[in-house]
């Protein structure tokens, strides 16, 4: 490996200065929202009473490709970014693979993950609204502790709805969340109409995803100046996720290399999104073949066993109707440790752009998945996060295809986050206790069904 | 902020290549080792049953300033160095203060501190003289969690001596160490005679630094082709840590600033040694008046109120003789988070500067360094380690004097770890239980003339 670079970074002055919005260049442009009383598309105005004007706006873009990155935003970015692109030298040689193998290290932001990459403008387009209070949910906690920085950058109180199984079995990002200066609640939590509703039903309830945004979505309602906030799965998520790309862009430039490959792990589609679509980019415009991967969890294979049609974000059915493939709004995803990759539904954009064919899915078992995160820890000395996991496994498949064919491809994934707080998961795989979880076909017909009504 | 520069990285070519040697620049140089038995002075050769035979030359070199980084262990530098020396704007708004804060953040090493400086080189060379195993001890898991990652690097096995209450306290980073295939052991444990007498005497034995020294040696010096290795305290392992100082040195110049005070945590030394020296080498032979602050817990008081005498390292009595600061080999330092700075003794280079007056010491309270790190985590976004907490807590007290009478100092201090596996402490902090540990006069001199009988 002598003389060979492994790192590349920008310079602050070579940050990207604008996100890339796909819609804009998309060929099919993604179906609107629904109200989900009337069934009428929804406008940005409808958006409104939860999310801030700015996002909603960016929410409905389909026009303007390049948006720019408000000055105090790019500022912070400038603290932790660019992160670094990483030949990963030990990887391929540990695979005897000819693959060229780069990764972009989103693990080394302050907080742990790609997140924050979105909690800074949604936190910043807040605060210029006047918002004093955001809400939101979160499941593992990766988003919920970048929100929680993000908040404080701003001036901003955050409350964040933590779901109860993570909050009581890792308690690490609770203490994360609570450092930043944020108030969480398990969710379900007593301080909802939708939580009380829960709890009384079912006092042992261990919560969801879609519980959480439920209560969330209450709390912004109903509190004087506060705003609703998505880590994930929106549109305007995979907008300031972007960034990811476009440095990965310019940063491959500099290895002097192009992706044959882009490969990430598969939740709502944020990070997904947000390294692939400036790729996609040319594929769609240029005329390149690049090959898109999204790495999911086969407990949760919305992408290569749901269906494409409108359903709600939420469990209690308080979102908009969102077209996109689903595995219907009641399914409840076995516990993986990948707890950001537990949502039954993917994002808009990128349901439409794997409608037409733009990007491919894979399914990665959970004991695969951590067999891949060991070799990559060993080899490259960074602990991934469970759903970084999902991407390495992915990597590692489409690498040793090349070691049979003997293409040297060029394969770019995204280490989303890293697994410091995660690492009980770890000692669940090491003591031989960690399972895969098999949906059958008829459990799933079930759950996709329960949203057959909102598409009549 | 606009337009101000935040962060500063070498490119890989820029890396410094050789390792400082401030030993050879001294005016007095440290005094020998000394063989517990004969009080004769130790020779390299003398160490060669336990560590590595470089570097047991490299720990009693005081004529070469600089020596160069074997070029395998600068390879895998590259994967994460240079790391960013970063301007804390957004502490300095929080305080108000007119002086230039900088830190050199250590805790983006894939290991999550700067621990990984030392354990590439110390791997290395065991491999080069064909030595299969290693092992040491660790408290906290910083230094054994480096050293799991370097050893695989390089193909050795190792074993890690985990002090019991950090093992059953601290279980992630346990678990990072087996993730990076290494076999953990608590101590006390039976694997070593040392460890049985001491269950033997007492079962209940939670563990101290000392005794895992103690067992750790032991393994080495009754295992074929195994050699010891210490993550601190030691000369081999400040020098290995001068890539910290060398790279600020640079990095500084490039934000057009030189320091006028460096400050670091201090545990055996090793952090603040690798960031210090650099820059007290202008000291000794430039005239630079530099001042260099040791922040060290008012709980184990080394520096602020230990004797300077001859002492053992462990708390067996196994090691030589080392001259230094000490609070006695037998001190039981209280139970505070922060792990690595528990220890007796400073090194031996680090005690001969301190008596010379190139160097000071503050002492920080436990209460006072969480303070510290939760404001530099809602100013900076990033948990810092307990052990570095105390830095923050000590270029706080400065930058604040700097306030009062308007100086604009530059300040520049070592972040040397992360603490997202130490967020139990911070729950600790939050919860209102945690307290201070104040050492008695009486105390102190009964464990300091532990060492008394040595130095007749």
């Amino acid at each position: 490996m002598k003389d060979k670079q492994k790192r590349f970074f920008l310079s602050e002055s070579e940050i990207p200065t604008q996100w890339y919005n796909i819609q804009a260049d998309m060929v099919n442009k993604p179906m609107p929202p629904l109200n989900p009383a009337t069934k009428e598309p929804l406008k940005a105005e409808d958006l409104y009473p939860i999310f801030a004007e700015e996002l909603a706006r960016q929410e409905l873009n389909q026009t303007d490709a390049w948006i720019d990155i408000p000055e105090p935003v790019l500022e912070m970015y400038k603290y932790y970014r660019s992160t670094p692109l990483v030949r990963a030298y030990g990887l391929e040689k540990a695979l005897g693979t000819p693959a060229h193998i780069y990764f972009k290290n989103e693990s080394v932001s302050p907080v742990g993950s790609h997140k924050l990459n979105s909690a800074l403008p949604q936190a910043y387009y807040n605060k210029m609204q006047g918002v004093t209070n955001i809400t939101t949910e979160t499941g593992a906690g990766q988003w919920g502790a970048a929100l929680s920085y993000a908040a404080k950058v701003f001036g901003l109180e955050c409350a964040v709805y933590q779901v109860k199984i993570s909050y009581n079995q890792k308690p690490y990002r609770r203490s994360i969340m609570q450092t930043f200066g944020a108030t969480v609640e398990a969710s379900p939590s007593m301080s909802t109409r939708a939580g009380k509703d829960i709890i009384t039903r079912d006092p042992m309830n261990q919560g969801s995803l879609g519980t959480a945004i439920s209560e969330a979505i209450e709390l912004a309602m109903s509190t004087p100046n506060c705003k609703y906030t998505l880590g994930s799965v929106l549109n305007h998520v995979a907008l300031h996720q972007s960034i990811i790309g476009l440095e990965a862009e310019k940063q491959m430039a500099m290895a002097g290399e192009y992706p044959d490959m882009v490969i990430a792990c598969f939740g709502g589609g944020s990070n997904f999104g947000g390294v692939a679509f400036p790729f996609m980019r040319h594929n769609i415009l240029d005329g390149k073949k690049t090959q898109f991967i999204a790495a999911e969890p086969a407990s949760c294979p919305k992408l290569t066993r749901g269906v494409f049609q409108y359903d709600f974000g939420d469990e209690a059915g308080m979102t908009p109707l969102l077209p996109m493939y689903t595995l219907g709004h009641s399914f409840k995803p076995a516990s993986i440790h990948a707890g950001g990759l537990r949502y039954h539904g993917a994002g808009v954009i990128l349901s439409q752009l794997m409608k037409d064919g733009y990007m491919e899915a894979v399914d990665i078992e959970q004991l695969d998945s951590f067999r891949a995160g060991v070799l990559f820890a060993r080899t490259e000395g960074i602990i991934p996060a469970p759903e970084s996991c999902h991407a390495i496994a992915a990597t590692i498949r489409e690498a040793l295809k090349c070691k049979e064919t003997g293409e040297a491809k060029t394969i770019l994934f995204n280490l989303s986050g890293h697994g410091f707080v995660d690492m009980s998961a770890y000692d669940s795989y090491f003591s031989g206790e960690m399972q895969n979880y098999h949906v059958s076909d008829e459990d799933l017909s079930k759950f996709i069904s329960s949203a057959d009504a909102l598409n009549k």
